[in-house]
């Protein structure tokens, strides 16, 4: 059993999602979205990401974490701010000793929908058909945490092979 | 009196500079270098950066920071990571509640060398002469962060002005 926590990162609104694996099965323990007001001083809404996440993996204990690659837009000033939150992101798994990959959207959408390109509504009805959340609409920064830790998942076995076959060289 | 802590921001070598101020004159406390080596996983590497730092700000209790702005390379694959450990050092500085200001490269050698595309000898040079270090040679990064930690001194007239103005408005 292993518990996976999906990050999809951004500074206004991060969305986290956890999962518990057990073997085939797939379970959703909980998902949310960290949010940070855009009128506060930068340094503090980095300061209430990591707080507010620091809480999410101290309640949870991930084994292992996922987090969303950037994307590149072409204006650069834009990603910066989101690059630096993800920075944060990245220094509390590693302080946490959460072991972490990273995956490009196109991977994440490719993981859960089937194809690179999927659209965001695509994304949000696999997800909720896989993780059978019909009840409980997720939002688009939760869907994208789910989707992420979802990939984690379904890369699990080739992520295996590849560690008993780099172990047994 | 004041106590500034200067930063160049970078994932291998993070330089810094700590300066006392004292009406006009300006006197070096510390430089140095943080370096996380290559080989190492990267969130670790964030981890070593953040550690390095605090001990930093712990030991010289800076009232304020200055951090130099990210360089936009063509190639913004290789800047996000440098984006995101500068983030790490914003969270630090927000953490330890010192209020900072960001100066970008050519605000920096325009304060210290006098124009906006100086060469790095030129800087080296410059800040050597202002805090008299004719003895110690300081580094590429410490002398960046030195001039960062100077821009901000320089700056600090104009600011203390509009701050006055802003409170009488």
């Amino acid at each position: 059993m292993s518990v996976v926590l999906g990050i999809d990162p951004g500074l206004a609104s991060t969305g986290f999602g956890v999962l518990e694996t057990n073997g085939n099965r797939v379970r959703r323990i909980t998902d949310g979205v960290i949010r940070t007001p855009a009128g506060t001083d930068y340094g503090e809404r980095l300061v209430m990401l990591y707080d507010g996440l620091r809480e999410i993996v101290e309640r949870h204990r991930p084994g292992e974490g996922a987090i969303e690659e950037l994307y590149f837009s072409k204006n650069v000033r834009t990603a910066f701010p989101v690059a630096q939150a993800r920075g944060v992101i990245i220094l509390l798994l590693a302080q946490c000793k959460v072991p972490f990959e990273e995956y490009s959207p196109g991977a994440v959408k490719q993981a859960v929908a089937g194809h690179s390109r999927a659209q965001k509504e695509q994304v949000i009805r696999s997800v909720t058909m896989v993780l059978g959340l019909y009840d409980e609409p997720v939002n688009d920064h939760s869907a994208d945490a789910l989707a992420v830790a979802l990939c984690h998942v379904q890369h699990a076995p080739v992520r295996a092979a590849l560690a008993r076959a780099a172990a047994t060289r």
